[in-house]
């Protein structure tokens, strides 16, 4: 799981940091947007819940993980290209795995179970979320595709599970696995929810005036 | 009162789904966006004073309300547009709702009477901020209008009158009327706060080069 | 030193105001921008390490302080133009100093060292961040200059001096006097921080369909 754990924080790492490389950003904005995106989601997490310490603040080792994936990204950008398969494969095990982590953690803090999954979500999502505003864009994640719906199933797979009576082990593997094949499928097949489109145009305007 | 905390936290759901609508979000966008609207406020107060949990995470069933409301609201974005009256209404009870709603917390954690006052604002005023950051457009709130301006008497209002002796229903019920009242007139003769103007181009392309 | 922390704290606020009036804010826009540019670093420093109360809420004396070097410096907008060599000063001292604030606070709170250093970088650069998130701009600090590592590196040394049994008072004295020599020199011969540049257009592409 530790292992998963260290993908799923370099592929977000990476991630970030070829998104600030767009913005023509310096080597300490990628490595700031590298871990923005690595360890953001966990942040918000533990922010939204009172949970101190933040698990990077006890663990500074990590921000030299993040700072060295993003560097590594950046270095090799032109190579990360021609794998984007692989980045795309290691962003969903870090997308699943994240979700995971993320409700294990809100789980030992006693709140409904909704919001264990909801933290699971965030702990998946937000770093994405907190990159895309870094870097001055719409969150791609609210805008299309089966990415956090995906984080969603995976968490409330993972609850389901336990609440079952399932190991927590056996819980692990099994929402990880479901979650990622969903994420695969969806990027198999370009799934993604609907998008509902209307004439806004004057309901704007008097936004606007408002 | 809860019913109007009900109805404020629906107007706000819906103008943060309307907004992701105009971005070209999906479903699940619409709804962090509306829920932020709706409970962001809050929760950026509570996370500022330590003040844990915070109201969603203790009572998740809002989050349901805020994700029904902007379901809602994008299914009915056309007929919204129509009500635009009606939503604009609904709006500025939401603001000065929410800012006594603020004020009340606040003033349960033995802060200045100014931060009472203060939190009550950012309570009214910070949903719409971050929905405004989520679509990546510069915070309306801070452009134009006698929409924080309206919170802040609303505030102020209400802490007075505490202070000079009133119940919290008569001080509840009078801050509201006045500042709901303050926005309507703020609305229909379109007053709004002025905008500086000054040459700052020059100044701007030395700041460029920092 | 508190001489030195109300200069700089006048100077973020004055960058802030003078970056909302060119995006047209109302005078009300320009004093949240001023004020989330000289305390937004160090709340955000607070809110990550969970140390409660947060400097303005204990002291909102600050608040008033902010909005009045705001409107100020939205009043003098076209005099601040011709200070800008003066400004600069003001921000570079102001930089140095938010940062072994920041380092001092952090240190009260038994992190580790290098979570010590990063907390006066945050507390240095983030309220600049935060002003360019509501300005709907990408953050200047992550695109170039020697802003950010200026930061760094007075945190390090700041921090080094007092392992190696300085006076807290001689500690200070040697970061800033240091630090801020460091930014000037920054700014005199526009030294900055490589931007890698690749293409990464096809690979923008493939993430653009995700």
């Amino acid at each position: 799981m530790h292992v998963i754990y260290l993908v799923a924080i370099a592929a977000e790492a990476a991630s970030g940091a070829l998104m600030g490389m767009r913005r023509r950003m310096d080597l300490f904005g990628l490595c700031v947007v590298g871990t923005v995106t690595a360890l953001g989601g966990g942040s918000v997490r533990d922010m939204i819940l009172g949970h101190y310490p933040l698990g990077w603040v006890a663990h500074p080792e990590y921000l030299l993980f993040t700072v060295g994936a993003s560097v590594a990204a950046a270095l090799w950008a032109r190579r990360l290209h021609q794998l984007k398969r692989a980045f795309l494969l290691m962003d969903a095990l870090g997308l699943v795995a994240f979700t995971v982590i993320g409700c294990n953690i809100a789980a030992t803090t006693e709140v409904h179970i909704a919001v264990v999954v909801l933290m699971g979500m965030i702990t998946g999502v937000f770093g994405g979320l907190l990159r895309d505003i870094l870097c001055n864009q719409v969150p791609l994640v609210l805008r299309r595709d089966l990415y956090a719906t995906v984080s969603l199933v995976t968490g409330m797979l993972y609850v389901a599970l336990l609440e079952l009576g399932a190991s927590v082990n056996l819980a692990t593997s099994m929402a990880i696995l479901i979650g990622f094949s969903m994420r695969l499928i969806a990027i198999r097949f370009s799934l993604a929810l609907p998008v509902l489109e209307a004439d806004l145009s004057s309901f704007e305007e008097e936004n606007e005036k408002r």
